[in-house]
């Protein structure tokens, strides 16, 4: 039986431990490498910033390893809500006539279901991913509402069932915690705010002792990528091509020069968010050029 | 059948005329809309900067108007080039180790061949579009490295055979020119350089009088289109998505609160290129959320 | 007596002629090296998009070599205009709240007289300096609202009496225009627009031959300045302190470690302007670290 | 007698609290609002990240208050080092030529003794300022390389005896710390290093009680200054054009378009860094345009 970590109380929810990853935080559960767990999440719309449950310390963890995170399933609840928020919005004060807005969707048979104003549906295939998932970065506490090399809130629609994310370990146990589930989002993330809901995630937590990664990376059954966070938006997508070349480079025996031109002909680029503290790019690589 | 326009020979080639987008280069055809040509175009990497071949001016066409340029078919030759340029792309001055290559790729079979430094040849799918094609600005002449709202060097794989380009006219006549076809690129086209051919691009060039964008559209079967350019990329991103939910209002009805939220769950947003002297965004939306 | 060059008469101005600096405007005049001039210009809100006047041929000037422009006097009307644009401005978007809004100030004993909307005058300094001054670009005609290597929209307090001028020279001729007279401006330019005004302006048109710049350059009594322009505004700061770097490396002998970290101590940064196309950053280092 | 803050020894400095500035750290001195202090600090490139001198805790301030700082004085040792360091520096990757560098300067008699690689002596006017100042934040713990709304790794030279820096209260106590003294810097400190200094700081910590404050202001007896820190560079002079029309609306009576508008012909803005994982931009405004 799969042992499951409850979320907090919404009422004893607290900013300082709960809106931040960091050293600080004391871990609320510990696993053995390799074990499967089931988490339980609340949205990023619960009373304080985009809550996280965690930390979860994996044994052994340390400093210079890699969290191997195997996304095994998220269970939905049958509704979510979407908005518009005011001052947030990557084209706020672009098109300064949105009205501040709220928008609970069903979900269905796997299908969101968008009411617009004048009553129409639309049904958007639920795609359901955790958008906010790190670890404790070395010695800063971010808040959960921020990417980076940690992770954190990339909002990247590849963190979800079927795939792999690998996160950098910083600190002894790699402080483990996750949030923020959207049941679908588009690329861009662009009013700020996804389909959020609370949920229950099926993950198995791995470690790969003495290996190394610069930034969160990602594998599916037919890609590897690399997610990249920083502003301007050119720079993340720097941050996730350097860090594919990289990897192309370590792993899969490829010239630096022959990585980069590689890439100028076959990568895929996916802008993921524009709208948290720093902006998050994913960088992929079909897995057909890496195999023999 | 068809009518054709010639390229230039590479020695009557002139920066003046052949790299610019502007009202001060006088037409080499006129077309009447709804006309099919077939235009040759030279590769980017020809003599001058970047040559376009063009303008073409399309009878009636006035400040206002809507270009719309339907891609029917693109003829490649059977090799291509790629290359890194000493001082160019995306990672140049982050990864300071690229030594200047240039390589040529067979194109056979509807493959792109390209062999590295220690001899494997891995294939990928060609997929031609066109990298620069644009009109004229109002007043002023663009170097044809770069985008705009005027079109230029987008370097979208988007505008490809079977889509549909619109752009704005501002100049008498539109002075429609196009050139630097990419045989295949990669998202961000990261080191500068995808796979530069030398081509004939059959077009329909059709026009909307009355109709006035913002920014290239584009459309396909499954989906629309908007293409910003700006620095930082986050502002290509937020123009195109400006321009999207401006689609959506204005033909298909939307509120623009609806449309903006409803972008949030179902929009794609592709990085273009990171490299040139605007960066270029594609974002878009599948028809089955437009129709009723 | 000093030639004058006249400014066109209003319903003259012609977007494709007076709103841009390119290769294709045909010169209203022709000057010797050191020959002093007499401009009179037109200020930027008049009819066209910011008209400059010119271009002014400069025999012998190549590509390659420097125009040297000597400013000794402007000479200004008895009031300028200032305003709020709707859509323009470093702070539209972040603060929805400006008014559009046109206020004429007297320009009395070289001072500025700003009357607020409860009545009160405050005197601002009048530090009158050419707002647009550039040559033609090689083979781009270029806005007049842009700044970029060939000088253009600088807005840089720094161009004003008694300073000098460099800007490189890109067609034979060099072709020089200038326009966009402020009597005074902050740094930022931040709502956009400083007292525009038309004016007379006195200048000394000389050439270095054989020697290439790569960005505007001024020199003052005390300093020695680097103009870069770009998007974003850390790219204008590092195309100054590069050329910087380079300008010390070249005329003063200076190693190019030690001029890096000698301008981390001793530098002067000024933002010039952040309304633009291109933003504008001035670095300045003072002459008594350069002479023996 | 003035009070005097030990810094810590060097042996016993710890990332997780000496180079954060966050609410876990235990303050290591508790002040009454009014007091005088002196406090030593360590030099930034002391053994861990940029250490600081802290927390001090400010008897009764809250959340919403300001924090009211007057540099009295800063005791400067008789030498200071700078560098150029690998990978770090605004012009990284821009000019890939730089060596690493590490070199020692003279402090005395009030000039910094700048020696050049090939012997010169160049004597450099000392004007010593904190480098990195600030409060905690309300739930992150961010890195002391780092400014934001709390102050933080500002590198702003006005924050320079003789002047008072105010900052928002997020944490009861406030939270206060220092370190990362200069005794002199250019702007932008373009190498990423100024002269770096351990020092002694005599400062008067102050409180204002419900006074709200966005970002941190600086007062002289000239001027009064907004400090804003943000990538990219231009969001950072919007920060602070922002706060500074808030300044003069809520204190001076200033009508915000009125602010706005002035503040376009009169504002000074500084480049204070351009290397820190934010840039910061001062803003300034002579207090003749404040007073009646």
């Amino acid at each position: 039986m799969v042992r499951r970590i409850e979320r907090k109380p919404v009422e004893k929810l607290d900013r300082l431990v709960d809106s931040v990853l960091g050293p600080h935080v004391p871990p609320i559960a510990s696993v053995k490498p390799g074990e499967v767990v089931e988490v339980e999440t609340w949205d990023a719309l619960t009373r304080v910033t985009n809550p996280v449950t965690g930390p979860i310390e994996i044994e052994g963890a340390e400093r210079g390893d890699t969290l191997v995170v195997e996304i095994m399933d998220i269970e939905m609840p049958d509704k979510g809500v979407t908005a518009i928020v005011s001052g947030f919005g990557a084209l706020e004060g672009w098109l300064n006539l949105f009205e501040p807005r709220r928008k609970e969707c069903e979900i269905r048979d796997g299908m969101i279901h968008y009411v617009t104003e004048d009553g129409r549906t639309l049904e958007i295939e639920a795609d359901p991913f955790i958008g906010t998932i790190g670890v404790s970065p070395y010695f800063e506490a971010i808040t959960t509402l921020s990417p980076g090399t940690h992770g954190g809130n990339m909002d990247c629609p590849d963190i979800r069932p079927g795939n792999t994310l690998m996160l950098p370990v910083f600190r002894p146990g790699a402080l483990f915690a996750l949030g923020d589930v959207h049941a679908v989002q588009g690329d861009g993330e662009v009013c700020g705010v996804a389909v959020e809901i609370p949920a229950v995630v099926t993950l198995r937590l791995g470690l790969e002792k003495d290996r190394t990664i610069g930034w969160p990376r990602v594998e599916s059954d037919d890609e590897i990528m690399t997610v990249g966070s920083a502003r301007p938006l050119e720079d993340a997508a720097r941050q996730a091509f350097r860090e594919m070349v990289d990897w192309m480079a370590s792993d899969y025996g490829w010239e630096r020069e022959d990585a980069y031109m590689f890439l100028s002909l076959a990568a895929r680029a996916r802008i993921a968010q524009i709208v948290d503290p720093l902006y998050t790019v994913v960088v992929k690589l079909d897995r057909r050029y890496l195999e023999d």
